[in-house]
């Protein structure tokens, strides 16, 4: 059936919204609403959901996990150990937890890497939101072992079928400091065959740029290009530390960056991250979370805010990156290099968005919506969510969200021994 | 009627709290349940209330009202010639609808520094949290202006008849460049002899350091110990930029300091401050939201989480501002300055508390109860708000909340008219 918002505020004015199938038909006042879903939007503005462009979903069971902690201590002695206790049924509901999650805070697609993704993908369908899944990959910078990355494509080419409306896949060499430059060639040339993207780490530490001039005399950015690892199907993730010459191959190359502040911060990676200079050179930024071991939500409105805040700390200048250009790079910047015509609220679009409710102290006064929304609010105001044409999400419950929450907590406990 | 709320988490213990009068009775389980209101909270952790040391209450009224623009600007165009409009009732709704944004972000004692102190003493007893409401004052750096402050300050005499369990008065000149030196002399003396803190802005950019430098040859910080305005009586809003040898005079005269981190972010006055220095010197750290005027909400757990991060972010070093500190910070360390018996749950102390839902995304799995609250949480997990013994929220709604927000409306709309 179709769906009738009526009089919700857009843009700064009361209108209709009518959903038809899974695309926005129509935004205009006064609607008919014959044989419509009704939704009373009077107390509301709708405003676009997020995509969350740099993920590692089914970590969401280790949220809160070994905080505070030294990055390798983190990684040596509560992550990698517990990781060998992955398996299928975790997995599946690891990704539900981190769906819902991103359902109650406005997000209804995001762009992962991580491993056992036809079940990932199962969780994914079953919620009812989008995801790009990025099959991990690692040669422990040995083009020798080619042969078991080869062997895990194999595999993949099963997983590819599973594509549809809700999933996509994509290829994940982990790093540049795990995978050599032969395979990441040879990992691009196989995503380019079957127009799938590229998503990969890249630039997030001091250390991993030292490293790569120490072994190959080239940034990370120059490593990449030289393996042909860079195009505009290509999206990197962190780029922390970059030079002025990095910057111009990313424009060159038309690569997509994606910003995760929240993990960079909280790791203690830095926060040199050179917003301005990379939207100058005309380069597309994405925002992320990163997974819940190292940000501990998944809540893409606080994410956005904190990249607004630390970019005007950074560079002493209240005007960088305003409110509309914040809320792109979470929302329509994303969607674009993932091919989803979501993002925005306009007629045509597919029927991704957000009601939030106007009557709560965040838009308390009114003065700009999107200010309150992404500065003020949280997701306490996000009532309802509409993804593909479906509502997922009314007075702010998801239907099965306590049985969610409960085998989650089963699967952590088999998760995590040490 | 006592309170007794059972089967509560706190410290990663199942437990019971009795409430008695103002205080928490009594922390143990099963406590005897005759003749008190119950509160089941099976599902829910019991946590200590924000104390957030730095506000301007009733610019409230300004929230995301000239949103990334430069300082100056702002200020000239967006909030002076606005604040010139400000009456008795604008002040008195504007102070209700931040107390009620308060309560629903789990803060439950703040220290403000405005005007008509009266009015916002009656909105703070009204809503019943706690409130340390300074008096702000200027002389343009004039000393010969001091008879127009000692005129405000015979006003002050019978606000001062107001002070109970819930409101007490402080003394707030503004900052040293709009405060001369001989006064500050004068308001510190003034506030010592009735027992008054002073409540400043110090440091708060390089420019005003640059300016006391050029002008009288010292910091900021060494300018106020010159004029004898630091004590352990003194709570200073900022200290972005503080040296060595700063950091040595607060920790001498035991003065506080209050981190803004999103407003010292979001109006670009940079992200300097050193928050491990000063702990490490014995310097009591406390923290603020500044208001929502230049930092658009009061939301203490999401400030919290931003200093952490920051800190983290500009150290490099994961390790910096663990979670227990930072919670401290944003509680006790207030609290003790301000001479309220409370910020921590525990028998004897002030009942003044929150309880918050565990069967949400953000706390599952719950690992570790402070991180989720901290780093995963927002406020739509707060269910529960006690202060003084009286429950002022249940079910994330505070009684009479919906005319609050339509006065606030209507006062913004009579304050902001340029």
């Amino acid at each position: 059936m179709d769906i009738l918002i009526k009089d919700v505020l857009l843009n700064d004015q009361r209108t209709d919204i009518l959903i038809s199938g899974n695309r926005i038909a129509k935004i205009s006042p006064n609607i008919e609403s014959s044989g419509c879903e009704l939704i009373n939007a009077s107390g509301m503005a709708a405003l676009p959901t997020f995509v969350n462009m740099h993920t590692h979903i089914p970590m969401t069971l280790f949220r809160g996990y070994g905080d505070d902690l030294p990055l390798q201590q983190w990684l040596n002695t509560k992550i990698w150990p517990n990781e060998k206790n992955l398996d299928e049924e975790i997995i599946y509901w690891g990704t539900k937890l981190g769906c819902l999650e991103m359902i109650k805070t406005g997000t209804t697609c995001f762009s992962d890497m991580y491993f056992f993704l036809p079940q990932e993908a199962q969780a994914v369908k079953d919620m009812g939101i989008r995801a790009v899944l990025g099959l991990s990959l690692f040669d422990g910078c040995n083009p020798d072992n080619l042969p078991n990355v080869k062997k895990e494509l194999e595999q993949f080419e099963q997983t590819l079928a599973l594509t549809d409306d809700h999933v996509q896949f994509a290829i994940s060499p982990h790093a540049p400091y795990t995978v050599s430059g032969p395979t990441y060639q040879y990992l691009k040339a196989y995503a380019n065959e079957r127009n799938l993207l590229l998503h990969t780490h890249l630039a997030e530490t001091q250390g991993e740029v030292d490293n790569t001039l120490r072994d190959f005399g080239l940034t990370p950015v120059q490593h990449l290009r030289k393996w042909k690892a860079l195009d505009s199907r290509s999206t990197l993730a962190h780029c922390v530390y970059l030079s002025d010459d990095d910057i111009k191959i990313l424009a060159d190359t038309g690569a997509t960056v994606t910003h995760n502040p929240n993990s960079n911060l909280k790791l203690g990676s830095g926060l040199n991250f050179r917003y301005a200079d990379l939207v100058k050179a005309g380069v597309n930024v994405t925002l992320g979370t990163d997974g819940c071991s190292s940000s501990n939500n998944l809540d893409m409105r606080e994410a956005t805010k904190i990249a607004s805040l630390v970019q005007k700390g950074r560079t002493l200048e209240p005007t960088v990156m305003p409110i509309g250009e914040a809320l792109d790079m979470a929302t329509v910047n994303g969607a674009k290099v993932l091919g989803i015509d979501m993002g925005r609220v306009t007629e045509g679009a597919l029927a991704d968005l957000i009601l939030v409710n106007l009557k709560t102290p965040a838009f308390t006064p009114n003065h700009n919506t999107l200010s309150n929304w992404i500065y003020a609010a949280d997701s306490s105001v996000v009532d309802t969510l509409i993804c593909n044409g479906k509502v997922l999400m009314r007075g702010h419950h998801v239907d099965g969200e306590e049985e969610i929450m409960e085998q989650a907590i089963k699967m952590a406990k088999r998760l995590i021994t040490v």
